[in-house]
């Protein structure tokens, strides 16, 4: 059908084009169908929307890019023709009934994505199938490579390379800015890439944006880590494993992960950007992503299988997550906890401890004996220090950094407890939702620091937490927030009576041992 | 945050705003999101899109209809929160999970759909989900309550209500036309709706359209049907079950109609109709939405359960549907086929015994004996054209129809065998595409008319079937398709041999009564 092309000034996810109801009904298609339109030598495929009033007969709207990259004047004629479905939904369907996908059946649906043939329907289709029927070891490993060919890859002129991993789940964590220093400063080559924050109060390429410059293509990452063994760079700067970001866009609004797709997603990234040796963290517990310790043995052993097909040796190290990895939780309130640590302090001793423990066990799958105590000589004779103020510098920040340059919030309020008693819970959740009210991870300063952890004696009137913001009025919200949430609960050792009367007292057994926990 | 309101001239399925990248980080919000935009006392919630050309920093866009629904001025303030997801979401993870869900969860989950609370991503996880894991009777006798109670209902004043469904599936199946008249003209009340054809070459609706109108709303729908008996309406032209009409947006595109939804999809709109006993025609058979004669029983078994649980009686008619019902496929040439029964031809005998058959299974349900005997005496009477009639004047047709005012389309053109043989086969869906190719059921007189049907004799140079066209152009189309899909296969006794040497030869060894099937 020859129409009339018409640019429509609106972005949509998938190319989109519009038609009059008429001509959709003549040319026998239907919203959601796909059609292909024609302009010289150009053509794109594009989806289907409806209408009796934004085009009118004789018309078809192109949106937004796809107008561009077709490339007709105004008003000129295009050939309008309706085209199939992508061969990837008979086998997105096939996953739906259960089946297992060949090599070729994944590639094919992977291709799909990256080349943004998938309609934001199909691609949920597949993420819920996905997340209903899995995928075996076999199917994932096959998905992961498909994932990796897909987009750019880095190959080092030495080795082996290694690597760091959290699944995240745990605020707080930023020993990614120890770890690759310890592991840099003893000689192994770490090109380590982070993410952002998506519904977390910081992801550690916010932290690190704080201090230095995150984007780097794939030949940047290379060239820094070749030169200082190390990197601190934001992975979405560059196009390893493009089809996460498209496959991200359906998974969030529906807050689900699938098992098979977490592996891949990780693992890809990693073997796109050439590793060798993997050590991943997985903070476990209440609040986190892996509630139980099973959970976390039945993940570990998946990256593990995945690791072997993939040749890349993964260890993995179950943490605890049920309460921020040391105190601080926001990007500049991180940077300042994590530079300090390296600068020599021992405190939070959650951050030190989890981060020497890391940094260890990638040195160890480097051949160095007694990881522990070399990570522990590396961070406390100040080579750890030297080594990050290297990366810095080679991203563009200041070669002289300490704790002190980092400028954190200028508002900022005490959360007081109201009684005496013990910290008997921190709620992850509840924190990151007040950090991220008071502006992280935008607000570079915004935040929340701890003053009392698990287990702590608190009294009436002592400070629990204090809330960081750049801005007033977003502290402001976060205060109301807080006083909603109530993430930090005190409790006395008698915690509640039942019923009302002398008759019944419930105690809860607690020793001030358990109480002390991991500050 | 306060924000200009701008309109975006754009339709979208979903109620859809757009802010600006900055914004939308400022905001703590990322596409997908909801966001309530308040203006004055109205509110609505949108689905977020950001970009960071289609407005400017400061300013909201708001596209269609979303924006008269909140009626800012242009460039007015407007104020925007993030709002959560609706918490059918919930429902539809714990359906993922395969749990069951209960009544007022299933409830929430058609609310939502109704009130247009769902994304497409959302909508496709449920259709996906109930796809995948099913759900059991009860489950699905919520569903069908909760789509009728979302939409309007008829009540009658007098009763049993009858009424009369086919599954689809089989090319040709003209025979609501025959059965309506026969059942009202029999003294039964069959208020009939039917929808328009979706990926078919002609739906009841289109094809009665021809000769009456089939839009009503549910008041006339009542009235109709008391006063003559019988209607021949079109379901979407009145509001019954309207959530089905959101979800087959998403079931379509992925070409997948999940069991549970199918069944509350077609006894919902009978239940909201206000009949009290159903027959329902199942076409079986290869080429046809119920392949085989068990998968045939388990879903009549499930649609007699469902209607016990409902307080509808089912009746369920297990049909051949490997070939099209009679000869004619698309709208006029379908209505003059059907309009020759009703004036006494017994030919295509099909369409004939399926429409007595079926009149008779609904006769007897009305307590009416020997209900074959007395569908062919009101048939053959000329009593059921006498209501017929009287259906179509009422609906505003003319009230002395006859098959010869039925303009068929005005170009045509004979498809010939090249051989000799047998027709050993007919591929349902290639002459649907055949059918659509030369306009149907846009055009009324577009369409295809067997000469053949399975097992007839062939003579070389003899015509299989006829293509009929109201434009030329479509006419050549048709052609093109036709002689690459090759519908009809004629074949001789001997279908191969093989090897090709003298000493193996297959002989297919089929008599000629079988191969002289319904014609």
């Amino acid at each position: 059908m020859n129409l009339k092309a018409r640019y429509i000034d609106m972005e949509s996810a998938e190319y989109t084009c519009v038609l009059h109801d008429n001509d959709a009904i003549e040319l026998g298609v239907r919203e959601q169908d796909r059609i292909r339109i024609k302009h010289e030598r150009n053509s794109i495929v594009a989806l289907l929307q409806t209408t009796d009033t934004v085009v009118n007969q004789g018309e078809v709207g192109i949106l937004g890019r796809a107008y561009g990259v077709l490339g007709p004047e105004r008003d000129e004629i295009v050939d309008v023709v309706p085209t199939s479905k992508p061969e990837s939904v008979k086998y997105i369907k096939k996953k739906m009934r259960g089946e297992e996908l060949t090599t070729e059946e994944i590639r094919t649906i992977i291709n799909d994505i990256v080349q943004h043939n998938l309609s934001n329907i199909e691609l949920t289709a597949y993420v819920v199938a996905l997340e209903i029927n899995g995928m075996n070891i076999r199917e994932t490993a096959d998905l992961t490579m498909a994932m990796v060919e897909t987009g750019d890859t880095i190959t080092f002129d030495r080795g082996p390379i290694f690597d760091f991993h959290s699944v995240g789940g745990c605020p707080g964590n930023k020993i990614t800015l120890i770890v690759v220093p310890i592991v840099a400063a003893a000689g192994l080559i770490i090109p380590k890439t982070s993410s952002r924050a998506i519904s977390s109060a910081a992801g550690t390429a916010d932290i690190i944006e704080v201090f230095a410059d995150v984007n780097m293509d794939a030949h940047k990452l290379r060239t820094v880590a070749e030169k200082v063994g190390g990197t601190l760079a934001w992975g979405g700067s560059m196009s390893l494993s493009p089809a996460d970001d498209t496959i991200i866009k359906v998974e969030y609004p529906l807050g689900i992960d699938p098992h098979a797709q977490l592996l891949a997603s990780v693992m890809s990234k990693k073997k796109a950007a050439g590793a060798n040796c993997l050590v991943i963290d997985i903070p476990t517990g209440a609040g986190t992503k892996v509630p139980t310790i099973e959970e976390a043995q039945a993940f570990a052993r998946d990256f593990m299988d995945l690791g072997e097909k993939l040749g890349i040796e993964v260890r993995c190290a179950i943490t605890y997550g049920e309460q921020p990895v040391g105190r601080a939780i926001g990007p500049a309130l991180e940077a300042k906890e994590a530079i300090t640590i390296l600068e020599g302090s021992k405190h939070p001793s959650s951050v030190y401890e989890k981060s020497i423990g890391m940094a260890a066990m990638v040195l160890e799958m480097g051949g160095i004996k007694n990881g522990e105590a070399k990570a522990k000589e590396i961070l406390e004779s100040g080579q750890a220090l030297t080594k990050f103020r290297e990366i810095v510098a080679a991203q563009g920040g200041n070669p002289n950094i300490s704790s002190s340059d980092i400028t954190v919030g200028m508002y900022k309020h005490d959360i007081i407890s109201a009684m005496s008693g013990y910290v008997n819970s921190i709620k992850n959740k509840q924190l990151v939702q007040i950090a991220r009210a008071a502006g992280s991870p935008k607000d570079k300063g915004a935040g929340v620091v701890l003053n009392k952890k698990r287990g702590n004696r608190v009294l009436e009137g002592e400070t629990l937490y204090t809330i960081y913001a750049d801005h007033e009025a977003k502290l402001e919200q976060a205060i109301e927030l807080a006083r909603k949430l109530d993430p930090m609960v005190v409790e006395n050792m008698i915690i509640s009576k039942l019923p009302n009367s002398s008759k019944y007292t419930v105690i809860e057994e607690t020793s001030s041992n358990v109480r002390s926990e991991r500050n």
